[in-house]
């Protein structure tokens, strides 16, 4: 293991708990020498740690945007932080390569230990249309977007004359019962009553929020009296439950889901479609050369990877042997003890010590239902309501990393109990120029008289054209669509409605104006598609 | 003036002081009757009112972000609000169109009064690139990104090894040296000199701001002593004022200013260029067919526009002359007497009582300097230092609409002089998939060896392909470049530098992939560019 004059190099990939704490642990219990001997690098996708278990506080507004969050570099002061998307782990040269950010240049690391807590990714390939129109509910911007969709659907429902519009932009659909889909939706459902108070136009019966649940009953993770509990009180508020159903489809209209027992289809038409299940393997994890146990990295319970000197990983993307014989679930409090003990089998084996195993089980488990409630299960003991939520808190605050946030987290909490909530919507996010979409059979591309804002090519299946209510052509696979309306100020002459299931791309006006002028080739395509259409292709010149 | 049975209706459009005051005034001086008969509706482009004064602290942090905005609906209760861009406003007819939102329809609204309070648009068309390469400092979301900028250099310097590229990426550029530049300035320099510490790669004196005026002193609004204070106070914090120097263009690589003493022009080579200068009249108001006045419409000292009934107009959009013989000037606190003015003599209209003319002719002027430290003129009396800076802060809490925020900013000020400051990069900007580019003469679009990751599409001007620095061929309007290194993860073949002063449309990776595949007449066009270029057109299908 000798570097000879070289100092050690210790690569942390991942800035979550379970890396960030690693760094942590590694700068603590390194003596000065070695602080001049071992370099500590971590790659992280954000410049911040995320504090999980109060996002669903920041879709409320209870805590404000930047409070769940913490600066890695204010955690682990010594190390050097990469801001960068990793694009190649390489075991056998041992290098890792990140992505060009600003200057269009890749970058190689080089290390001697490899310490890999990538986590998982949301698994979107299960359920069609999931990735075209479900908000997922992982990251930090996945809460901020979550927020401003549900005031943007007040606003929306406040000045909409359609009741089924109205009440389709006030349905939410939560997919997944586990923690995250329960606090989401009490967090949610709170904010969505409490706003709603600031629209006298809008009447609160037409606020939905469904929770769609595979199992047969919610939190699988907590015994069956605080599911029953917690299903009572989130039913009490207003939230609509639906156990055994699953989220079949998503579509621009809604949710498609599947009665388990009856076997039925439902479409729920819903603006917004929130997932927070299921995760899948990290696509960097499973090009990894070394074993891995159902897409997580095999782990010994020292966390060291076997025939892989050096290499380590812990959290979520490793499968890590607990004394009790069980995989270590993939929570916090998991990673964090794992941190601890891949930081100290690390220093130990550069000082040619002792490794020691992972020998943590678990305290407990802590649901928070919001509007001051919750269900936890610690150290045996069950708690619900008001004590439940008054533990939930001291314990998350008193956990969470950064004295100053856990200041600023207090005031939040404070401050929520005093004022009103937020209702602003910041609308920073862009619409995406180019975006694929998802249709169910038989549901409205668009319609005849609408405003033509997009033009579509259909990657997989078909649609019809309606004149007037009659059909009257069907185009499939490599056609475009929805070009003429585009082109002028005009609405739609026709409704497209999809004949199947079909996938599309969609091109914004912007954007599509852009490549017509700027692209070759594009306009005498577009021309002859127009000349097809039996429109007059010189209307394309008001494009430019 | 009689509506017979129908209600009164009062359209006022603009979310702004001038706009969101009226509506407030309003409310509160109809009476109950009154209040049956009048109906009210705003529309604002935001669901909520910016305070623009303090929209330079969201960019050190000392603010949280929402907080420098309030819910109009909280402040104009009554009031029905639309979240909508305009699209035509109809004198004759007396109506208002608005954009379409999530369904593709528009909507029409009537009025019986109209208040147009549209405000001003930045002015992108007198410097080159600046639409292209420039933050604007406006809106909220500029504050945002401007924010993100910051500490994203931050992140990207500290792992930068050319220190040429890392000075770029320290070095920020402001134009305009008014009071918005100014505040600006002071509290971006703030923030990178604090935030610097976190970065112990990064060496402070590399962080450099540059502040440019065309005119021969800063704070041109203020009187000749106040801003030579304020001249030192910022260039003592490390601000670097350029005193007639107007920002000449703007390009990817930074800033092109001349000298207007020596006419000499300068590139600063930098990675963020801010303009705070100079407005343009709102383009809905410029198609209005009633009188204007340099851009502005010409209003009576009533707000009252001559010879449209109905029709009133304040603010910064509208040309309010002053009983001292002076337009007013566009600011807040003008905006909110001319909203007291305006709802006056709408409600008097309608009653058939007398109209009353706008009488303020201004209180002072104060800007901050950051830091605790402030200039002030306030009816006559000069102040600097931190007294200016202890009354700006008490007279804008004061003045902020709403009770709650007011609470809410004393706690963030409280909470700014105990915690460290936030560097945190909330990165839920896109970026342009579709994106327009302006390069100098001279300036290289990108360099060999570099990773490939657009395609661009030359709109004016022409570009020079270099080969191991030998200039290979040049190419011009209308002719597209970087299409090999799109295809596949190689490093671009030859490096493309600017031959003249030319205008791009870029196309990014994953935006031009889902163009080739999914928009006829595309591919074949680039597979002809590829084979005149002597690339194996094969290589296309590696784009799906």
């Amino acid at each position: 293991m000798s570097t000879g004059d070289r100092k050690q190099r210790i690569l942390i990939l991942g800035g979550g708990f379970a890396g960030v704490y690693t760094a942590m642990f590694l700068e603590k219990a390194m003596t000065p020498a070695e602080r001049e001997q071992i370099e500590v690098t971590i790659v992280s996708n954000e410049n911040y740690i995320v504090f999980q278990p109060l996002l669903p506080e920041v879709i409320s507004g209870t805590i404000e945007t930047l409070h769940c969050i913490t600066p890695i570099r204010r955690l682990a002061r010594r190390a050097t932080l990469y801001t960068r998307q990793i694009e190649e782990i390489n075991l056998l040269k041992k290098t890792v390569r990140l992505a060009p950010e600003y200057r269009p240049k890749p970058i190689t690391l080089e290390f001697d230990h490899l310490v890999i807590g990538l986590g998982t990714r949301l698994n979107y390939d299960l359920v069609p249309g999931m990735r075209e129109h479900a908000i997922p509910f992982k990251y930090l911007g996945d809460a901020l977007r979550l927020r401003n969709e549900a005031v943007g659907a007040l606003e929306e429902a406040s000045v909409e004359t359609d009741p089924a519009e109205r009440r389709k932009l006030l349905t939410f659909v939560i997919g997944g019962g586990g923690f995250s889909g329960v606090e989401c939706i009490a967090e949610l459902n709170d904010f969505m009553r409490n706003a709603v108070k600031s629209y006298p136009n809008i009447d609160e019966r037409d606020v939905r929020c469904v929770l769609l649940q595979s199992a047969e009953r919610i939190l699988p993770e907590l015994g069956e009296d605080l599911a029953a509990y917690a299903h009572h009180i989130l039913e009490d508020r207003g939230v609509e439950i639906r156990l055994n159903c699953r989220l079949k489809a998503v579509s621009a209209d809604g949710a498609i889901v599947m009665d388990k027992d009856t076997k039925l289809d439902e479409t729920i038409a819903a603006r917004t479609i929130v997932t927070t299940v299921p995760s899948a393997p990290h696509p960097l994890v499973t090009s990894l050369p070394c074993e891995l146990d159902r897409g997580r990295i095999k782990v010994t319970g020292n966390l060291d990877v076997a025939d892989w000197p050096g290499v380590w990983s812990l959290g979520d993307c490793a499968a890590v042997p607990q004394k009790d014989g069980i995989t270590s679930p993939p929570t916090a409090q998991h990673a964090l003890r794992q941190a601890k003990t891949c930081a100290h089998n690390i220093l130990a084996t550069i000082r040619g010590q002792k490794l020691k195993p992972f020998a943590f089980t678990g305290l407990g488990k802590l649901a928070s239902l919001g509007h001051r409630s919750a269900v936890a299960e610690v150290l045996g003991i069950k708690m619900k309501g008001i004590i439940a939520w008054l533990f939930w808190r001291t314990i998350y605050l008193s956990k969470f990393p950064g004295f100053d946030r856990q200041i600023r987290i207090g005031v939040d909490w404070l401050l929520d109990i005093l004022l009103p909530r937020d209702i602003t919507q910041v609308r920073i996010f862009q619409d995406d120029a180019v975006a694929q979409e998802h249709f169910h059979a038989g549901e409205f591309i668009f319609d005849q008289g609408d405003f033509g804002d997009k033009l579509y090519s259909i990657v997989r299946g078909s649609v019809e054209i309606l004149k007037d209510g009659e059909s009257v052509a069907v185009i499939s696979e490599g056609e475009v669509f929805g070009e003429i309306a585009l082109l002028e100020d005009s609405p739609r002459t026709a409704a497209i409605r999809a004949q199947t299931d079909v996938d599309l791309v969609s091109f914004s006006r912007p954007a599509f104006k852009q490549i017509v002028t700027h692209l070759p080739g594009v306009r005498p395509t577009i021309e002859g598609i127009m000349q097809k259409h039996g429109v007059d292709p010189s209307v394309l010149h008001s494009a430019e």
